[in-house]
């Protein structure tokens, strides 16, 4: 197994095979290093987290869920540190190549998993998803991705960092291979049947840059044409940023909490960034985290409004393609905070959301998100596949 | 060359003959890992501090002088990273041995500095002290140590942290050794009359434990008989916790402003504690900075006032004697806290001061400063050489 993509852990590559006669036997996975692989120490994408804790002794729920319905397991990934960033540049583990989008960064914190299914070393694998981490890279990296209804997927054996918010996701290159996958993760058939009503978030497309939006157009065109009846209408009322500013108070503050234990007693090694955000998280007052609460049962509202069962909403995934490489955190900060505005519903809500692949801007890919009602997983996958059928 | 205590920077050891000839020869030195030498990257402690500087072409100052006058430098010492850190625990190269305090921290930032000379590895060492990084470990190793007077000695090709506070010190075994030393790198003869007069700091003898306030009393009896009249003041009457928040204040505001270009365009790694130290300096207010600057001239203008030309203070260097190696941040933040109570006049005042071995609580050194006026470095090493001498 060659990684000529620098998307896997660095060290021996592991390899379970799947079992015989499973739906998805034939099919490769990969799983992001926070998911237990059993007698695998799992990494966390740093390097001091597998420090005196015990090596896994079963596989984490997703992991078993796979290799139970016969995808072979042949590796783990490289994550952004403790799964804090969204663009994946790992400073002990390097930044996985985007064979989609050369010079960019994959997206993260599910950065070797995109990575690997984009290049074709895979054919699924897995993520997780607190604030983006599997919708950016998806649609940095041009493939299917899901973050599922929060508190849908059995999160047993995956690392946590913010678990109001986290969730377990999966990538594809394709629709067929993504609903299968769907299928066995999400425990149910993907139904025939189709939503009846989209909702364009003017808001989110508005917030895009313009060739963003402009390129998704034909793909918003295709799903009205698909659905049915469509409206255009904003997602967050009370802003974007508003919800932004709920998000990356409640998501940094709740990490902080996950990992302080660790931090007093260990003192790990962190890139500066990582290290901020959480001692930013540390230092979110009380007032702030109480505004953020209320601001979060706003937003659940609206999306419950917004999305009766058979509504779907589309945005654009991320605000832009994917940035180069590399840059000073100055430069990536703000769009950081910008892809935030775009993905706050998923960690404040907790709406399923997919990304579909099938727009580029000069070339790099961009996805267009729909989201669901809570519980809706499989119907937004069936859009995903009608979708692609369509094209 | 062993380095059984791991003092020294990981790799080949540079070594450099001393002139032949000078006042130092036959001695050895080693240098913090802050000093250039040519031909040799400066690591800072931190193991992402070299990448893309280009290698010194020439040595220190320091390294120069103490070369021209015949010390061989057998080595670079570990230092906390970027020189934050008062303990001398690098999360990167590890801890120095504190042979005086085995199962102790050695202090730092100049840790590697002060455990080998203390191991007897090699005769003296160059440290930097801005908050206490020469005299912390000086006290805690049980050597002679100086930080002297803020700008007397040229700190060219030394790797800055808080520019109005940092110092070049060094450290010897012997009282001897220290003179010699203290001779060449300040450029005059040590001479032979002494201080008058000297003041005791009540506050910081208070403030000290309470083992350590006694077991320094000996050495307080003699060091008064040497000089003379001796009466009782505190040193800070505005209290030295307000004289601490002030440096507190403004070093890591300074150290954060330092490295805030590198920490953008490379995203380093550190240790949580020293990201978090560099966090906290971009966060402190303006108006915070402001009255710290203020609190800074009213501890120059007491030190000023308390300490003419022919007066000396004393007061125990560190408040304890090395705390056990390996604690959690929440027990060694509050130590660390005290510990700039009585090292806050060096960063805000910038007089010279002198720790000097000597004392022990359960076994373990604990050092007696004595601060004289801007200038008096010379005088202040001379009470040093007759304190050993009247033993």
């Amino acid at each position: 197994m060659t990684d000529e993509i620098g998307a896997f852990v660095p060290g021996p590559r592991v390899r379970i095979e799947g079992r015989a006669g499973g739906p998805l036997s034939g099919l490769t996975f990969a799983a992001k290093d926070l998911f237990d692989v059993a007698s695998v120490p799992t990494g966390g994408g740093n390097h001091d987290w597998p420090t005196g804790r015990p090596t896994p002794t079963q596989h984490a729920w997703a992991v078993q869920t796979l290799l139970d319905a016969g995808a072979t397991l042949i590796g783990k990934t490289i994550t952004d540190e403790v799964s804090l960033g969204i663009l994946g540049e790992n400073a002990f583990d390097g930044t996985p190549r985007n064979v989609a989008a050369p010079g960019r960064v994959p997206g993260g914190s599910s950065s070797g998993s995109a990575a690997a299914v984009a290049a074709g070393i895979c054919d699924t694998a897995l993520g997780t998803d607190t604030g983006g981490s599997v919708r950016v890279p998806a649609s940095f990296c041009g493939l299917y991705g899901i973050r599922p209804t929060h508190g849908r997927i059995d999160v047993a054996g995956m690392m946590p960092q913010a678990p109001t918010s986290d969730t377990t996701g999966w990538f594809a290159r394709d629709a067929e291979t993504f609903a299968k996958v769907s299928s066995v993760m999400l425990g149910e058939a993907i139904p025939a049947a189709l939503p009846g009503k989209l909702v364009i978030a003017v808001d989110a497309f508005g917030f895009a840059d313009t060739d963003v939006a402009e390129a998704l157009q034909p793909m918003v065109k295709r799903l009205a044409a698909l659905v049915g009846a469509s409206r255009e209408e904003p997602m967050a009322p009370q802003g974007l940023s508003v919800w932004a500013r709920a998000q990356r108070a409640l998501q940094p503050a709740e990490a902080y909490n996950t990992f302080k234990g660790w931090l007093d007693t260990r003192n790990p090694r962190f890139a500066f960034s990582v290290a901020r955000a959480l001692v930013m998280g540390s230092l979110i007052s009380e007032s702030d985290r109480a505004w953020a609460n209320l601001m979060r049962q706003e937003a659940r509202a609206r999306m419950r409004y917004l999305l009766p069962p058979d509504t779907i909403l589309c945005l654009p995934t991320t605000p832009f393609p994917a940035p180069l490489v590399g840059q000073p955190l100055h430069v990536l900060e703000p769009l950081r905070d910008r892809i935030t505005c775009l993905c706050a519903q998923g960690g404040l809500a907790g709406h399923p959301q997919v990304s579909l692949p099938g727009a580029t801007v000069d070339g790099l890919p961009v996805g267009l998100s729909i989201i669901g009602a809570r519980g809706s997983d499989a119907s937004l996958v069936a859009v995903a596949r009608a979708l692609a059928g369509a094209r």
